[in-house]
C-alpha cells in the first residue's frame, strides 16, 4: 500500500486487515509507515476481528514484499512514486492505481479534473511501470472515511478497468474481501479516463446534497 | 422531443405519456414526426395507461409549442439541430440536452467520446442556445430500450447538472413522473462533462458482461 499512511490506503488497509489479508503500508518515512501499521492494527483490534498482519516499511521495501500494490498517493506525487518504484516492481506484479488528477493538485477545484497526456492518470502508471507490470485501475468512488471506520456498512460497487483479465480478476476477489462492496469489471484500461472522472462527480454530489460519502452503484448486473 | 423518432427521445416520450405528460415530438420532417407520436400513442395504449396526447410537428413547430425542449439528437446532428432551434426557442424555456459526444458520431467507438471545445455537449448547447435558455444536462444512463417497453421496470438515477436552479427542478419533476426514476442534482452545468462520458461507460460495461442495459443509482443519499 503505497500512500498508506493517506486517507484512502489506511481506510483499505483497515479493512482489508480485518478481512484476514496481510498489508504492507509503504511511505516515504519508514518510521511513518510504521506508525500507520501501528494505528490500522489498532482501529482493527477495536473492531474486534482476527486482524491479518500489518507492517510498516520504507516505499520500496513495502512495494517489493507484495505481488500486488496499490497506489493511492495524491496525483502530483503519482510520478515521483512510479520514478522511485521501478526497481521494486517485478515483471508479474501488479499495480492497482487509484490515482485521481483532481485539479485540486494544481490549487484548481476537487470538482474539476487536469488533462492527462496519456489519457488517465492510470495510463500513464502503465506507461512509468516496468514492463510486464499489469497495471489496474480501480477505487475511484469509495470513501476514504467510510472505509477507515469498521463499524460503518459499505453497500456500493469498486468499478475496475484494464487489459490485463489475471490481474482484474486478482484486484476483483481482493474487493470482494470487503463487505458490501462489488466489484465491476468496467472494460479496457483507457476506461480509467472515465472512472478517474467519478471522483470529482461524487463530490460535486456530496456538496450539492450536503452529504459526506456518496458512492456508485450499477444496475442490471445479476 | 427534438429527436422524438430517435430511441432515446421515443422511449422517454412513451413513459411520459404513459404518466399523463402531453408530448410533441419534433422531427425534421412533419411526417414522420406524426408517424412517431402515432407509433408511441399505440404503444402506449397497449400498456393500457391513460395516455396523455402525444403530437407530432416539425421541429421548430414542435420546440414552439412547449416550455421545456428535450433534444436528444446523435451528437453530428446537434448542431444544426440548435441553429435550427434558434427562433423557437423562448428566452423562459428549458433546454434539456441529452446529447453524448460518442466518437461514433465520427467512426470511431461507442466506448470513447470526442473531447468538445466548450468542454461537453450540453455545454455546446449552452453555447448555441439563445440567451435566456436555461440549459439542463441529463438522461446519458437510461437505457432507450427500457424506456420503450412500458412492461419493465425501472430503478435507477438521472443524474442532472446545470446552472440554472428552477430548471434543474423542473427536470427533476419530469424525471419523477416515470416511476423507478429518482432524479439527482449533481452540480454545475459544467458536470456535464462527467455525465457525459458515463453512456461510453455503460456502454463498455454492457459489452464487458454481455447484458442489455446497465445503469446507475449513486448510494449515500437518502
Amino acid at each position: 500500500m503505497i500512500g498508506g499512511t493517506g486517507a484512502l490506503g489506511f481506510g483499505l488497509a483497515v479493512r482489508w486487515s480485518l478481512a484476514g489479508v496481510p498489508i504492507v503500508i509503504g511511505s516515504r518515512s519508514p518510521e511513518r509507515a510504521e506508525e500507520a501499521a501501528a494505528k490500522v492494527s489498532e482501529r482493527v483490534r477495536g473492531a474486534g476481528g482476527d486482524a491479518a498482519e500489518v507492517e510498516g516499511f520504507q516505499n520500496e521495501d513495502a512495494a517489493s514484499r507484495a505481488a500486488t500494490v496499490l497506489l493511492a498517493v495524491p496525483f502530483r506525487a503519482q510520478s515521483e512514486n512510479l520514478n522511485n518504484l521501478r526497481g521494486a516492481l517485478r515483471p508479474s506484479s501488479t499495480l492497482v492505481d487509484a490515482t485521481v488528477p483532481l485539479a485540486a493538485a494544481i490549487g484548481g477545484r476537487a470538482t474539476r479534473t487536469l488533462g492527462v497526456w496519456q489519457g488517465s492518470a492510470a495510463q500513464q502508471a502503465e506507461e512509468m511501470a516496468p514492463r510486464g507490470v499489469a497495471v489496474v485501475s480501480a477505487f475511484h468512488t469509495v470513501s476514504a472515511a467510510a472505509l477507515s471506520d469498521p463499524g460503518k456498512a459499505l453497500d456500493e460497487d469498486v468499478l475496475i478497468a484494464g487489459d490485463d483479465r489475471k490481474a482484474k480478476d486478482d484486484v476483483a476477489a481482493l474487493v470482494r474481501r470487503i463487505p458490501g462492496l462489488r466489484p465491476v469489471d468496467c472494460g479496457e484500461l483507457e476506461v480509467a479516463r472515465i472512472l478517474e472522472q467519478l471522483t470529482p462527480l461524487l463530490i460535486s454530489v456530496n456538496k450539492r446534497h450536503k452529504i459526506k460519502h456518496s458512492g456508485v452503484r450499477l444496475t442490471g448486473l445479476e
